[in-house]
């Protein structure tokens, strides 16, 4: 309630601060039976953690994940799997500046007048490492739906600051540090060049994200308030910086007629994915298309004009390590984020309708 | 659980098919002591209703509402307020010969496969007549967070298919059946043509709609996952039809500067409004500002190819009484789920920090 | 969350005072498929309905109940159940006198103090009459769960006062006005004798009832919080006017030994039911045995010390139609808790860990 | 959902298992601004530790306790809370001989037939180690109550067995190895003797155990179902062993008249209270108290018959560390359960209605 919280059914519960001892999660909900161990968990840790190219915060941290309970003999028990991630790098003297006064873009204004009291260090709980733990636990989530459905995920960046990244094809994602869907050498290079004359300038950018699930189950989802898309802009609209969402189409439907946008169907399928593979709220089968909007950090070490807490005027200027584009590390978040809303609604479909079916093909691929 | 409870501590659980009965909620966690009548709810319903112009449905419903509980000599109580709208043109023949197969874009096909039942009639659940009763509910939200804290709330239509429909002011909304905020006669017969055209060639299209919400209290929201903005994306995607949503700069953030997206401050306030009025999570006090995106409807009467329910192959043509633009009567739906989303974190903040202070000025508008 | 809804996946939200227009509930989650009419619904409010006997309250109300939603051609569709059933007999005036004070032992006091407002009229939402939308709901439970495992349930008076009544035989209960397990003429008309001399001596007298479930599958519950058991003695102890509850040996566990009150194992099943069907919060596929402990009604008519709102002294009497012995009319009521209980633990193992297994046979009855 | 979080607004989800690296949980909802650290919480833990007298079972745990978030500087900031207590003393070996059959009166069979896979290691999540890290939220819980409201609690065992303890003054809860209100130097001789015999006789035993809180603000609980009571009768019947829970006068309502059994009021306060505090479901003021009753421990040195996990016959006989009257160390958790309920209730209160308000007196005390 407090929303610390995410999912129903397959709970996942985080702790923790960007510089406090430890940051970690309890997953409550998991079914049992499934063999499950840490080689599970840290490869999807890993392609999130700080410290993987010269573009991201070089913050130290090998997030390392320890299974405290839920698991027995190598197997899922039913009971809750608590993760923890012990914090290595927390170097809290280079936040000292900025605890007197508010960060424009930033958490810092709004945890001050809501709470009363806000943990400077990093951003305490509205740093983006608050990601990791759910990193984690939705890859516990993953294994379960691929064993169960066959379902995966992918995830690219679509677009660096004010330049595209045409999708080509999945195997290049893991080629470049920017999680481009995209082999062609020029076009890394320009954006690397672009990290780097933002660095220098001591700027940051937005970029956009695109997620995929594929082999969904069809009718995962309910029919008024937790529809399927509906969870997941909560979701992705969720993660750190995150400003906005789309479904399929999104924005490029207020454009579309009926007949251009609704898909038709065949006996082989549906012939286009416009819907982005949710109707009416609730999973067709076809792939689940996701598109989201990262705004640029907010934490850049341009001075910028502020207050203090007391009201008066301020420059701020932020040292220390930051993600100059948050977006970079933002793909495995949002495929994370993604899978948590699969797993919950495959569950709670389970508990309403009995088990799911097989997915839908989309012909138009 | 099932999705038909909108919010956790002002709870709205809703009933109803299109052509049931009856369609109506029950809103629980309203505050006690407040006066409220039916004369309260009218004129939000009102709003929304089918038939108030000739680019909307014409189905005829008065969706003339009644108090059943939670209120006591014109003062709510603090249990449950039940309001129940009868149905009163249920033309359910209209709608038999789609009762076997499925429509482009419509939500038969994934009811179908979810349920293993439907109900055809009007789309039984899943029709945006199920808007009317959070509607009202919302009626009551927007009193509490008037008599408050001075909340409003307004929206417009901003583009009608690929017509933009450029901001002047909120005084035109009331003038012309778009909830255009234009007094540009010229557009207003544009748009008023362009829909005449659409429903003779019977087709269908898509528009954006703006909702804001001002006087908003600065601290209301959740750090991680319950982010203010996280649940107004969830609340928005809810609505029939939408496939994308944006909270202040939305899906422009992506190619602007951190120099450029952070809005500053000075002592008199925030000196623009990138954020939305919302960052890590949390109302900043300034306006709440979100555009949604809504496809076009899928139920036209150009025939389209579609399957029926063994598989074969099958021409689809709805007949009935349709909007062609859906989005026409989304503005006030718009601005009900905006209503909610705040008065359950204004409650949420109350539990957690005490009441919550003044809102923030944005000295940019 | 405001405590109108129970239950978590199978929910159930109820709505209306004792002398408001309407009282009624809707029922989330209720999975689709199974065949239901009001048909399904009437007997068991008949069951728990007013007027029944002379030692029951005499107002005069038929419960006639109107499904609004839910159900298309008499088959649940998987969306909200709604039930509507109007108040007929509301004499407020009745309650004119006490309004302005608060009977001993009566919820009057604390409403006030609540909410700052209350509705006197018969008690508002505290009255018992709001237990009726929740035994109309467990008829669809009571009915999914026979037809998914043949679980059945009974409930009988087990003590009127300091009166005992031995269990005989269930068929005993439906042929008394007491939910008597017993053919025991005698007993019965002391019974009867006992209420007289109550009401004519305008007081109130407290009782104790037994209620039991069959054929309920293994493995039912949570481990630590939400229990079987626990969640029993939740919807137990939430009956109006009950003061205790017991699961299988309940009070007398305390003075038993470990190798008395532990069920012994064998090939063909538990040699015993100190459990009352559960263990570690989980059912064991025996029979679920509660009792729980109603204490007499508040509202009488012998005058009685108390304060009015302003904290004066005041001689406090209640006309009007109450129950001499809620407990008379609370077995059908607590037989619905157990089922609203048991389908809600049904349907979140299934989202768990599959489909449920048959029963465990207690072979010591 | 999946039952192991307690609370909706403080929120507690626990997390471990009896001979897993470690046991703890997360706090969520935690008001800001209160002074807390380990030195708050560690005296409740060890009230509740294992081997503080021959009477209980010998494993040795120092239950050390770490805060791993939601505490800056010394204050507690809004966040969530992560509780960390590593396991010390597993001796894992002495479960062996159990894991392949079912000790009668045990969760051994329930978790079988629920998971298909259960840790046989101390009853892994079943054991009554799990109730360590909700006496250590409850002791964040007891600590706001206490300074915003005065609210106080306290606990003693009023029966051993067939041996009644007498309340005498709660000073002497602190002076003896049961938490007996007594300061009858020869009964506690006795129940020292009796607990020496069971042990010796390879027995257990049953207990009775009263809690209390002081300066509870009327109005807290809910209308229906999330009654007070009805919340606390969910707390206590979750506690390992539990099978009865009584609030105020109990079973003993049964037998008593409405002129007796209601408490009168005068200008005062309650003349009595067998109410236990709550009067349709809300806080009345006056003194909460519940009593429950605790099963003897189900793991006992006596050989019984049971069956394996193939069904044949097997004689079940359990070594290894035991409370072989699991009620002695039950205080201080019954009023962890009853700090955690009141909390919740707290902060639901002040969602609804602003700030609660005084408690109100028991003159007949």
């Amino acid at each position: 309630m407090s929303g610390n919280t995410f999912g129903k059914l397959f709970s996942v519960t985080t702790f923790g601060e960007s510089h406090g001892p430890a940051i970690g999660c309890v997953i409550d909900g998991c079914p049992p039976g499934m063999p499950l161990s840490e080689a599970d968990i840290q490869p999807e840790l890993d392609r999130r953690k700080p410290g993987t190219s010269r573009h991201v915060t070089q913050r130290q941290e090998s997030d390392t994940v320890e299974i405290l309970s839920g698991v027995y003999q190598g197997v899922t028990t039913g009971t809750p799997i608590a993760l923890l991630i012990r914090n290595e790098d927390q170097r809290s003297k280079d936040y000292g500046n900025i605890a007197e006064s508010f960060r424009p873009g930033h958490a810092d204004y709004t945890y001050w007048h809501k709470y009363g009291v806000r943990d400077p260090r990093g951003g305490g709980r509205s740093s983006a490492r608050l990601t990791a733990p759910i990193v984690g636990a939705a890859a516990v989530a993953k294994k379960w739906l691929l064993q169960q459905y066959g379902t995966t995920f992918a995830g690219c960046m679509s677009q660096l600051g004010d330049i595209p990244v045409p999708f080509q094809d999945w195997t290049h994602v893991h080629d470049n540090p920017f999680f481009a869907a995209s082999g062609d050498a020029d076009l890394i290079a320009h954006m690397e060049a672009t990290m780097d004359e933002l660095r220098k300038a001591g700027d940051s950018i937005g970029a956009r994200i695109d997620v995929i699930a594929q082999n969904v189950p069809v009718g995962l989802g309910q029919p008024i308030y937790d529809k399927l898309d509906a969870d997941i802009a909560y979701a992705m609209m969720g993660i750190n910086a995150v400003k906005g969402v789309e479904i399929g189409a999104g924005f490029k439907s207020v454009a579309q007629k009926g007949t251009e946008h609704g898909d038709e169907l065949t006996p082989q399928g549906f012939v286009g994915n416009n819907a982005g593979g949710v109707l009416g709220g609730i999973s067709t089968g076809q792939d689940i298309t996701v598109s989201i909007a990262i705004k640029p950090t907010s934490s850049i070490r341009t001075p910028r004009h502020s207050i203090d807490k007391d009201g008066s005027p301020v420059l701020v200027e932020t040292f220390g390590r930051h993600d100059p584009c948050v977006g970079i590390r933002a793909t495995p978040i949002a495929e994370a984020m993604l899978a948590l809303v699969l797993i919950d609604h495959a569950l709670m479909h389970r508990a309403q309708c009995g088990d799911v079916k097989v997915s839908t093909p989309d012909i138009s691929r």
